[in-house]
């Protein structure tokens, strides 16, 4: 299959290229490298050092029967989108070109106009490229679960049926984004909704939960073949961020009382998960979300998990309590749905002392590398 | 009152501004004229010749205590909005700069990204510079009634009471837009209810139906103070076109069977409802949604009253159903609630024989400039 990976240098998209790579699928990136400018910006950095996108593709290259293809551009360069619908006419886009960080669109103006310009205009130009060059495609977009917020029902997958005033009505499920970050993505969500709707392109939605992990099959192929993994205040996930402070000795930092529950999944499953939407595409017009997470867990008992493992194998840590510089609701109702990719077939790797101990084995040894001033948060929700 | 009015060149902007400079206000209106440039570009053109703003504003202000102040700039140039903010401190905001058509932004990629551009990212500078120079400035917002589509549950005010698996939540209003520019106007509700929820703000989102009418009393005051009155594909609403093609001896254009219902309310009760806002002002962290229309019909209802009223001065004329350029459902359930503003004292002017045919008596006398070639739609939804 003709698969097209847009960001395909990052955390999720690399290891989503050499997967369907080695599954024998034409694969062709595009990335413009903005997260490693704002790494820089923000002077923070992954823990694994990574080679160069161009040369890990050579890398990888050397042992695939079907080699990767990496185009250096950007979405918000429509005629460059337009040359590559046209010219690779893929039957995949997987579309993980986004500014991916909650804390850097709520840094100040600059950087929130950056993300939605990025997100929502990028993903303009990929509709007018698709209507005009690929209307077939199946277009498979990465969501969050975090445009949902923490509402007081059951949150169901997308769509939700309401009755009102003894009518009935089927309706995009209510967001209640908390960052202009997920804002930009309820944004994209109404956008690609309309477009599927009066153009007839088929679309699935992953609204994903928290992606922890450090390593998929195909990373752990090669040291080089590493990705992009953050624990910092900028790009760090809580699990990821808690398993650094692990093995450097630095209190798990809980923002508020901990009582925030949040739905997780491995980045082994994201893969598993983005490869189950691509084998089962939407059908025309459709417009499909599923929830794309394995657990749900509040951030306490996250801290807890990571403490017995540290302890499992050596590491003496605690968790502290610091002031929550997001602003969210820290006692709520929590029930997502996720059914849909579990009857499609999902087998989920679960949390446990196993997989967390690994973590922190592997990371140890690049322990060094760690940047202590980049984790506690730098950015605040609130006006100063 | 300080009121500070974005997009004071425009058909509701001059309007809005003349009417509060007249009752006492300290009135400063910002635009960038970009509806002027898009004029030019589908070359579409105001009913009424108008002079430039610059000397309309230097008239107004020869006969009134209160003159108003003009500064040509964009929302998209940030340094200026905040100098403005800075210097002015507005008790209101009143929000009409955005790119307002419909069909331009469904033209192509180009118009779409400007639409989304210009509208969203302009407003995420508005909400930066109110958070840094006026947090308390009311922002009394303009949006449409056409961000809820045509739903089969009644329409509420902004948000809607739900109940599902036993447990109740309040959520934003569910919306179905039908066009880029409307979703354009839903990214900023979903914008300015966040920055209302954590920054404190106080907001009015004003969801108004298909304005129509050729004046108001400050405009009638002298034909140089007109506004810009548009019957054309681009920028004129279906009142207005059926008004010109009755003059004109042009059928009635009917997009579709000519069921689908809408909402309506004339030019004067749109400076009535934005007064209502600004006198009263949301509390602070206040999302208040108002459905900003007087009365509810039929595109057919109203081409029947229009060949009523054009036959009532001698003006023969017929509809006929053309293509539908959009996307959109004909036969629909349609049950808007529009209690608030009425509540505060809103005295709505209804559509009759008698204000038809005004309008068609003063819009004669212009009939010779009017483009012939610039009434049927040239845009279209589907693909081509």
């Amino acid at each position: 299959m003709k698969i097209l990976i847009l960001g395909g240098d990052g955390y999720l998209g690399w290891p989503t290229a050499m997967f369907f790579s080695k599954n024998g699928h034409n694969v062709k990136i595009l990335d413009n490298f903005v997260k490693k400018k704002i790494e820089s910006e923000e002077n923070v950095r992954p823990l694994f050092p990574q080679i160069p996108l161009a040369e890990r593709v050579e890398l990888w290259n050397k042992n695939v029967n079907s080699p990767i293809k990496f185009v250096f551009g950007d979405l918000l360069n429509h005629r460059l989108l337009y040359e590559v619908l046209k010219d690779f006419k893929p039957e995949a886009i997987i579309h993980y070109a986004e500014q991916p960080s909650a804390p850097y669109s709520m840094r100040g103006r600059d950087s929130c106009y950056f993300t939605q310009n990025n997100n929502v205009l990028g993903t303009i130009n990929l509709l007018f490229a698709m209507k005009k060059f690929s209307p077939d495609s199946h277009l498979i977009k990465i969501g969050t679960m975090g445009e949902y917020g923490t509402p007081n029902i059951d949150i169901e997958e997308g769509w939700l049926d309401v009755e009102h005033n003894g009518r009935k009505e089927r309706i995009l499920y209510p967001k209640k984004p908390g960052s202009f970050y997920h804002l930009s993505k309820v944004h994209d969500s109404n956008n690609i909704e309309f477009a599927t709707r009066i153009w007839g392109f088929r679309c699935t939605d992953l609204n994903q939960g928290i992606v922890y992990g450090l390593e998929t099959d195909e990373t752990k192929l090669d040291e080089k073949l590493t990705t992009s993994f953050h624990y910092d205040d900028v790009f760090g996930t809580v699990i990821n961020r808690f398993i650094c402070q692990s093995i450097i000795g630095q209190d798990l930092t809980v923002y508020g009382n901990g009582t925030q529950i949040r739905s997780y999944l491995n980045i082994v499953d994201t893969i598993k998960c983005v490869n189950i939407a691509v084998m089962n595409p939407a059908k025309k017009s459709e417009f499909r979300v599923f929830n794309q997470y394995t657990e749900i867990l509040s951030i306490n008992e996250i801290a807890e998990k990571i403490i017995e493992s540290a302890d499992s194998i050596g590491l003496k840590v605690k968790s502290k309590s610091i002031n929550n510089p997001r602003i969210e609701q820290e006692n709520h109702y929590y029930n997502p749905k996720n059914t849909s990719l579990m009857k499609l077939g999902l087998n989920p790797v679960k949390i446990n002392k196993g997989i967390l101990s690994n973590m922190m084995k592997k990371a140890l040894r690049y322990k060094d590398r760690i940047l202590k001033s980049t984790i506690m948060p730098r950015i605040k929700w609130k006006k100063e």
